[in-house]
């Protein structure tokens, strides 16, 4: 037991410099992407702004790099995408595109803050009965001989952090939407000048993104924590038992920006497909299509406003879990500044590891053709991973004494800080692997999508059957890298290190997210050169780039769901700590049957969400169909179709059928909790977390993976594909098809189960306290 | 504790009396199907045997019912899909199909029978080390103070017990595919008279697999429990371990039967439906389809003999596990014959209320019209129910003691009578309400199939998404299901009363056999009407039959996924104990690693399934291609097919295919074992138990509902369905690619998963002696 290396003044002052330095590399970044012009020179604008309908945007071929006309088109796009609605290239609909969307986001942020509301008064209401209001000092949980903070005081606190929690995880998804719409145009003008520079912007706006959430999420926790100390002053384990509400916030955001976005997007898509693609031989992204702009919309909105917040939420869980135990571990106990805030420093340092290995992508090398692509963003993963490791050695090194105790389920078990270092270190290897796996079975590179392609000679249903059993088969070696991740740091570390795993996987998540966002930003590219009638070749480019989006939006998928799996399991040790479970013993009546209910609820949730969307969809194709056949001229480019009724219907949708799978997620605990009891309560959160998480990654792999076998046939680039293409050939309707059920799997339902798993955990963690004393109401009954 | 009101006398003439009882109802059904002649009159065959070539066979409107030309191509074409060949409607394939169909029976014979051999030697040596091969006896493991048979003796027997459970598997497959083969034409001739008598022939001949293979497994294991006795006196616990491997016997011959089963007629299927339906435009089963003789062959191989055998493993094993329990608790060791031999009173008098409940179809009530073949289906599922639950309640009270101890790891519980009764009735009607909410989400007379329908309007992407958010719906209801049977069970009369649970809901196998053999004998039926080139009058009513039959065939399989899961975990229990366990914490390493590799192998196994019928499929549909493209003629019905290529391919397809993931299903216990030790066998079997089970059902209901969905559009019985069809408009087409998505998760992969969880735990059981004693090698080397 003993002194760090690292002083508590060196802890305090490095964690908000790293996160500033943070902010400022994003600044840097957005300032290199905001460079690139989107506004011609004034003297053009008159000339140009006059015009409208469709003739005038398709242009043949576009080279000259500083053609107004191209220039002005995407920034008016642009615009229209950023503010969900339309400015001058289709004039009439600006004012009802611009109310529809307008009006999505703020319903949602209506409905949310209501919840938000709800939620915070619950948990004040909750944890406050524990003590009865009392608010007098009580003894300790943990050491009886200690006077703690009351109850009520935890109640106040963790409503305060789960407040703010909700609300930086809401202006994370909030920024990383505003940087998304600003780059995309970008993107596609730089596509005119080589599928680099367009890389290279895509690139730079997603680690704008990416730095800013990273950040932006410690310096929050970093300023609650010292803020929250100022009460709490010596009793650590009530104030990071509050620090908790944070977590909760974040993810309880973060679930309604998954489904409700998930949902929005979806619709529009599966619609816009259905209709244009399949049935009319339209491009996508064509602007005679009616749901084109809410297609648009919905992919800032669903992909990256959902995934900021889902990994956020990750990052802040993991970091309460791990600051959980500690608090009750030696760390806690003897008041260790330094290794108490272990977790922040990983995470801190990782920020500037993602920094160096950002300009191994944007500055030390150059992507020259469009094979140069995925392996630049595999080479961001390994970078990252290599020196992280060396960042979470020095770490522990400096900010762990040699040998220190941690809470192992009412014992304390003696760790090495060498071996604090592999339970981080195999959480950030289990991630890399994760992520090779995951590019493996959806990059169109290799033969798991090369055969799911392959499988549409014989039509769609061949091409479903295949692609559901790649999805099943990719859940193998991710499941054995989580399940050796989880043996090892829960042998070392107990519960600690199953949670500082989870970090470790998150802590180059700067760089996780900068790939991530790269996909919708190159897939909004690409629309953006469609609807500005730009070159095949340009097109060509930004599909490039979008194929290689798809596989780094599988990774991001791949990466949230690994961590979802270890923060929730470190979650759920906290909570069974918290609640003074001792042990859960799956032969127990009590337990299996919450671990097989458990096991339900992810299909429970999926059904909703898929349902959501497949109805809204309908309803889109209806409209669709109906504007195609009612409006004259509207496939000759001639009319202009009605936007605002496809942007009504998904955003109808979306608000409305995100509340369902949002409640089952909200009320499972505090049901389960409340009627049932703690040991049934385990029993669920074991269940979905094991049984999610398999439907997780199948999902998002199998929908990665025929959209990448649909742009491999589209791409023609070997003479495999070529004999499956060109696009309108049989085997590429089948692909369409694929393609088109995949996007509620990977788009909706997959990437909102982790959140499930993850947020029940962290909600029962929240609610422990008033489940231990109050909860199990029907066995009470019952006995 | 005490004495039974039934004398063990009685017990011994009760069981054997039962069983014979249903072999005799079984002939006597037997006998009245036999009465419908398929062979006509001697005079008249030459004038018919002669003839070859379609256009004979496409007689325009039959309705005189002894036309000696269609019963005689009946007959043929009976015997050909019997011997899974051809004999004389197109005879230049005779030696060749007749050559292909046996050798795959040979040949799949020959490989299990050496798995058979392989894993008999296993189960010997490795139970035979646990004492080092010592043949003196030993101290009891329950009791140390009394001398009990060595475990040289458990392994010899329980390999003989194994060997006999499977034969028995093998023969119940066998038999029941018999027994269809021989039903299906003689359905097709009574179509001709109506609806009512078709349904009846198709019934009865259900019944009589069902009584059969009820009676027979109830038979030979009450023989061997008796002929065991003989050398193991009164050392029960023993005698009943090895009685083990008569479950662990019949369930893998149950998986080959699936898996090689599920391969063949899926990739014989999908493949014909491909091509013949989507491409050619031919109806179902048109003689000129190449792949339609391996597509009836298989509906024999697969769904008949495959879930006979699925069903007596279940049986077997439930009984086994509720023996082994009750050896170990006041039944055994107080040796009370009656009361040790509940389970099997159980089965023996619901032979009897079968019996009762089949005459409420064939004889009390009539179908007059396809409306009320459901329903009478459905009134087979309460009749049975009520009337075994007053069977329970009489069995429980004269079989019982009034209060009496089970083992419930490690301490004794004490049980009452009634409460045994509520054990066994709660999973009875469980069973009851899986039935009910399957029947509801298949069956196309509800809104689930008819939403699902509907929404093959905007095409098949709409369609799949429907489709699979069907089924992940259709899991909760079953789930609350089995959680409160296995709640109300486990806290009664802990595992024991799981397993009379599992028996409680198999009580009524019979008619649960007999109305899902009803569906493929109806769906053959239907393929033969068709082949026969009999009317389309006939043919709507076999449709009819073949639409129940889906949904029934999804009850039987709701029946085996139920009872598999309540089964499973009694196994499981049983495992623990004999392993001598005594918790297992999911918050310990080795427990939880378990728990998330076990709920991860139901997806790599159906990951290999589905992709060796999609792989299969697809050489199929291009071999369907190249004989429509180069066999001139073939479309006009002038030239023959070659359905030999077919039969191999399906052949060697199913051969070479079921062997991984029979070596997956049947290595990780031992594997797991081994290296790993038991508690994290546990996790594996507990994971996979809880995982496989959502997986199962909602494949199996997803698969039925497209294909009802897709009846539902075909048969254009009401206003909707009509403007969705007809056959070959846009929706129809979409309703096929759903269909033939359906076939490999309902008939191959969804099946064969309750087969997994089961024989994994039963295998476990079977094997914990000697993992406990050298197991765990890895955990070994590692501390």
């Amino acid at each position: 037991m003993g002194v760090t290396i690292l002083p508590d003044l060196g802890t305090e002052i490095l964690i908000p410099v790293c996160a500033v330095i943070g902010i400022a590399f994003s600044l840097l970044q957005w300032a290199i992407v905001s460079k690139v012009k989107v506004s011609p020179t004034p003297a053009n604008t008159g000339s140009v702004g006059g015009k409208n309908g469709y003739s005038d945007y398709l242009i043949e071929e576009e080279e000259g790099l500083n053609d107004h006309n191209v220039v002005l088109k995407c920034a008016e796009i642009q615009n229209a995408i950023s503010e969900g609605l339309d400015l001058s290239v289709w004039p009439y609909a600006v004012d009802v595109l611009h109310e529809g969307a307008t009006s999505f986001l703020f319903t949602e942020y209506q409905y949310v803050g209501v919840f938000m509301v709800v939620f915070a008064i619950l948990i004040f209401v909750f944890l406050g009965s524990v003590e009865g209001f009392s608010t007098k000092s009580q003894p300790c949980t943990y050491d009886p001989f200690k006077t703690c903070k009351p109850a009520l005081a935890t109640a106040a606190f963790s409503t305060v952090s789960f407040v703010l929690g909700a609300i930086t995880s809401v202006v994370s998804g909030f920024l990383g939407m505003k940087i998304a719409t600003y780059a995309n145009a970008r993107t596609t003008l730089e596509a005119r000048k080589g599928v680099g520079k367009a890389f290279i912007v895509a690139f730079r706006s997603g680690a704008v993104m990416g730095f800013l959430l990273a950040a932006n999420g410690l310096l929050v926790l970093y300023i609650i924590i010292n803020l929250f100390k100022l009460y709490y002053g010596d009793d650590w384990s009530g104030l990071f038992e509050s620090i908790t509400g944070y977590g909760l916030g974040g993810s309880s955001m973060a679930l309604f920006g998954r489904v409700g976005g998930g949902i929005y997007t979806k619709a529009a898509d599966v619609g816009a497909d259905l209709v244009g693609k399949v049935e009319r031989n339209i491009p996508e992204d064509d602007p005679r299509n009616p749901a084109v702009i809410a297609d648009n919309v919905g992919d800032n909105v669903g992909d990256i406003a959902g995934m900021g917040s889902d990994l956020f939420g990750s990052y802040a869980e993991s970091s309460c879990a791990a600051l959980v135990v500690a608090s009750i571990s030696s760390f806690g106990i003897n008041h260790e500044f330094t290794s108490m805030l272990y977790p922040l420093i990983i995470s801190s340092v990782g920020i500037i590891v993602c920094l160096i290995t950002t300009l191994f992508a944007t500055d030390f090398f150059e992507i020259k053709a469009v094979k140069d692509i995925e392996p630049s963003l595999k080479r961001q993963l390994i970078i990252s991973t290599v020196l992280m490791t060396i960042g979470i050695a020095i770490v522990s090194w400096v900010a762990l004494p040699p040998s220190f105790t941690i809470f192992n389920f009412g014992t304390q078990k003696v760790v090495k800080n060498w071996q604090l270092f592999l339970c981080v270190a195999v959480g950030l290897w289990a991630g890399l692997i994760i992520g090779f796996v995951t590019e493996y079975y959806t990059s169109n590179a290799y033969s798991p999508v090369q055969d799911v392609a392959d499988s549409c000679r014989t039509g769609a249903a061949t091409n479903v059957i295949f692609g559901l059993a790649l999805g099943y088969k990719s859940v193998i070696i991710p499941i054995f890298a989580i399940a050796i991740s989880i043996f090892v740091s829960f042998t070392f570390a107990a519960m600690y290190g199953v949670a500082v795993a989870a970090l470790g996987m998150l802590s180059t998540i700067a760089t996780g997210l900068a790939i991530d966002a790269y996909g919708p930003i190159s897939d909004n590219a690409g629309g953006i050169a469609e609807m500005a009638g730009m070159s095949h070749r340009i097109r060509e480019r930004t599909d490039a780039l979008d194929a290689a989006g798809n596989t780094t939006a599988a990774i991001g998928k791949g990466f949230a769901i690994g961590s979802a799996a270890l923060v929730s399991l470190a979650l759920f040790g906290a909570f069974v700590s918290r609640a003074a479970i001792s042990t859960v013993d799956v032969l127990t009546p009590k337990v299996f049957i919450g671990l097989i209910v458990g096991a339900m609820l992810p299909y429970w949730f999926s059904a909703m969400t898929m349902k959501s969307v497949g109805s809204a969809a309908l309803k889109m194709v209806e409209e669709v169909r109906r504007q195609f056949n009612t409006i004259p001229g509207l496939m000759e480019g001639t009319a202009k179709p009605d936007y605002a009724t496809c942007v009504k219907i998904s955003t109808d949708a979306s608000i409305k059928e995100m509340i369902p799978p949002g409640a089952l997620v909200m009320l499972t605990p505090l049901i389960v909790g409340i009627f049932f009891g703690v040991e049934t309560l385990s029993g669920v959160l074991a269940g979905s977390l094991v049984s999610g998480v398999q439907i997780a990654i199948s999902a998002s792999n199998t929908g990665g993976a025929w959209d990448n076998a649909k742009k491999y046939i589209e791409a023609g680039a070997s003479e495999h594909a070529r004999t499956l293409g060109p696009k309108g050939s049989d085997p590429h309707k089948a692909a369409v098809i694929g393609d088109t059920i995949g996007d509620p799997l990977k788009d909706t339902s997959g990437p909102s189960l982790n959140i499930l798993i993850k947020l029940m955990a962290v909600e029962s963690l929240v609610f422990a306290p008033f489940f231990a004393t109050h909860g199990g109401l029907l066995f009470k009954i019952w006995n």
